[in-house]
C-alpha cells in the first residue's frame, strides 16, 4: 500500500514535463523518491523526473513499486487542482490508483508496466560548461527563435551564453553576461539543437525557476529544471542536431 | 408602457440560463416579478427564471404583458455591460424592445409570442432529498464527471451527497459529507442524469452562489440556483435517465 | 548611423497602427521625429504615425534616413516587449535594423524603400465638426455596431454625437452628448463608413486614450488617436461610403 500527499504543482509540474515526450509511462515509488523517466518514440530527447520525500507531506510506501501510468490522464486530472491546495496518491492494489483533492476522487486504471517501453539508461555525459540561469529568461528566447528557424544554436565563451537563430532573413541572438548569469563556469561549447524539442521543455518552467545546463561541444545538452519551488526537479537531455556549416 | 432598470448581471444571468435550453421565448412582465420558462425541443429538461419585482432599480408596468424574446440576441447584447452597470429595458410598442446602458442604445425586434413553443406546466413533483450546496463545488464536480462519461449519478443517504460517474477505465467520485453541506436532510435518494445537460445549467452559477438540489428516486431533480446576488432565482427541471443495471 | 531608445509600448502601438492597412512600409526618421503614412492596398483608408523626438529616451539620427519596414515583422518583435521596457532601435548600414530589448537582439532586413508603394500626399480637408471623445467609447460603440451592420452613420448635431446601426431587425444608437464629451463644437455633419476599416483603427486605443475626430458631410474622416500615453500620434483618413438613400 502506497499513501502520498504533495502540493498540487508537483504533480502537475512532474506529469506535465513527462507528456513533453510520452504518453505512457513507469513511475517508481522509491523509499527516498518519485521517480520516472523516458525517451521520446523518435529517441532524440529524455526526460528525467524525481520527487524527493522531503517534498511530500506524506510519503507512506510500505514497498517499493513500479506503476504504469497513463501520463496524460493524470496531467489532465492534475490541471483541475487548484493553486496550493493539496493532492493524495493512494495505490491500493495493482489495478488502480487514487487521487484525491478537494471533494473529489479519481480512480484510474493503471497500465501494466511491462507493457510501456523500456527505460532508458541514463547516459554519463562529459559537459564542460555549466550556465544557471532565470527558466523565464530561457523562455523568452527559445519563443523568440521559434518565430524564425526551426534551429538554435547554445554558445557560451568567456563573454557569456548565447542562443543564437537564424531565419531566411533575420537573426535573433540572445545574450546574458557573467554578470547576468546565476552561476557561469565560463567553459567554451558550442552545440546546436532543435527547437521543436525545447519549445516543449520550456513549457515546465516559468520566471523565477532556475535552470542549469550543462553544455559541450556537438553533444547532447543536460537542461535541469527546478520546478515547483524546487520541489521536483525536472532533467532533459537533447541529442544535438549537424550543423550543415 | 414598461420601464425596468436592473444590474446588467441580473439581464446577462437570466438570458444566459435561457440560451442553454431554447433560443426564443416569452417573457412575462407580471406586477411582482419578471418571469419566463420553457423546455428544450427534446423535452427533457424545463428551465424556469423569476427577478422579483425588488430586484430591480426602477420596475414601471403600467399592464402585464407577455413578449416574445430572441434570448440568444439579448443574451449577447447583455455580454457588453460592464459589471456593475445598469441595463434599461424600455417596452414603447408590441414590435421593439429598446436596450440601453452607458452612451449605448439597442433596438431590438420583438417575436410575436403567438409563433413561440408553448410555455410548459410547472410539474408537481415528490422529491424526498433536499441538498443545499455551494454551486462552485457543483460545477467543479459536472466538469470533472464530464471528462470521463456521458451520465452521472445523483446520490444521497445518512453519509452525505455523492456525484459518481464511471468511464471505460476511469472512475470519479465526488462526495460531500453533512457537515459540509450548507443543508442537508438525510433523506435517501437516487437518480442518473444526462452530463450534457447539466454542463449547461452549471454555467449559470459560479463559486459562491447557492444552489439547492431537490432528488428522487429515478424520477426528475430540480436544481434552484440563487444568481446575480440572489437577485433572480434560476430553476432547471431535469428528466432522468434509466440504468441500464 | 541611427540610434533610438524608446518604450516598447510606443514601438508597439506605432507598428499596430500600420499593420491594420499594409504589411510593408517607409520609416522616416526625421530630426524632430519619427514618421510613417501608408494607403491600404483599395486605396479606402491612409495611416498616419509621427513619433516626437521628445518621446524618445535616446534619438540620436546624424543623418535623415528612409527605411523600408516589413511592419509585421516588427509589431510580432514587439509583442514581446514587457510594459515598461524600453527598446532600441540601431540603424549601422542600409540593410539591417537592429531592435534590441532585454537579453535579446534581432537583427531584420529592410526592404528597399523603392520596391514598397509610393507614399500617398495628406489631403487637406475642410470638416466642420470636431469631437473629442474617450477612445475606450468610440471601441464600445464600434464593437456593438460591428454585430448587426457593415456599416455605421457618425452624425452630430446641437444634441451631441451620434454612432448609427441598423441590422435586419435590430437597430443600434450610441450618444454621447456635449457634457460627455472632452470638446465638441456642437457642428452638423453627417457620413457613412464601413465598420470594417474602423474596426481595425480601434484597435489602436485603449480606455483613456483620447481620439478627437473631424467629421463632415458625405466626406472623408479624420480619426486622431493619442497612443501610448501621449507619446504617438495615429491618424487614419477613411473615405466614406454612400448613403442608399
Amino acid at each position: 500500500m502506497i499513501d502520498a500527499i504533495v502540493e498540487g504543482d508537483v504533480l502537475k509540474a512532474v506529469t506535465k514535463a513527462m507528456v513533453a515526450l510520452v504518453s505512457e509511462a513507469r513511475f517508481h515509488f522509491k523509499d527516498d523518491t518519485l521517480h520516472s523517466r523516458a525517451v521520446d518514440p523518435a529517441n532524440v530527447a529524455m526526460v528525467i523526473v524525481n520527487v524527493p520525500r522531503d517534498s511530500f507531506e506524506v510519503y507512506k510506501v510500505d514497498e517499493e513499486k513500479i506503476v504504469g501510468v497513463d501520463v496524460n490522464r493524470i496531467y489532465d486530472i492534475s490541471k483541475s487542482i487548484k493553486k496550493g491546495e493539496l493532492v493524495e496518491l493512494i495505490l491500493e492494489n495493482e489495478t488502480t490508483l487514487k487521487v484525491k483533492f478537494g471533494s473529489v476522487e479519481y480512480s484510474v486504471a493503471l497500465i501494466d508496466p511491462s507493457a510501456i517501453r523500456k527505460e532508458p539508461k541514463i547516459p554519463n555525459l562529459e559537459l564542460p560548461a555549466k550556465i544557471v540561469l532565470d527558466a523565464g529568461e530561457f523562455r523568452k528566447a527559445i519563443s523568440a527563435a521559434d518565430k524564425i528557424s526551426d534551429h538554435v544554436i547554445f554558445r557560451s565563451d568567456e563573454t557569456g551564453f548565447y542562443i543564437e537563430a537564424e531565419g531566411d532573413v533575420d537573426r535573433i541572438t540572445f545574450h546574458m553576461s557573467d554578470a547576468e548569469l546565476i552561476e557561469f563556469n565560463r567553459a567554451e561549447a558550442k552545440s546546436m539543437f532543435s527547437v521543436e524539442y525545447l519549445k516543449e521543455f520550456m513549457k515546465v518552467a516559468g520566471t523565477g525557476d532556475i535552470l542549469t545546463i550543462y553544455l559541450g561541444n556537438n553533444y547532447p545538452v543536460r537542461l535541469i529544471f527546478d520546478v515547483a519551488d524546487g520541489k521536483a526537479k525536472v532533467e532533459y537531455i537533447l541529442a544535438p542536431r549537424i550543423e550543415a556549416e
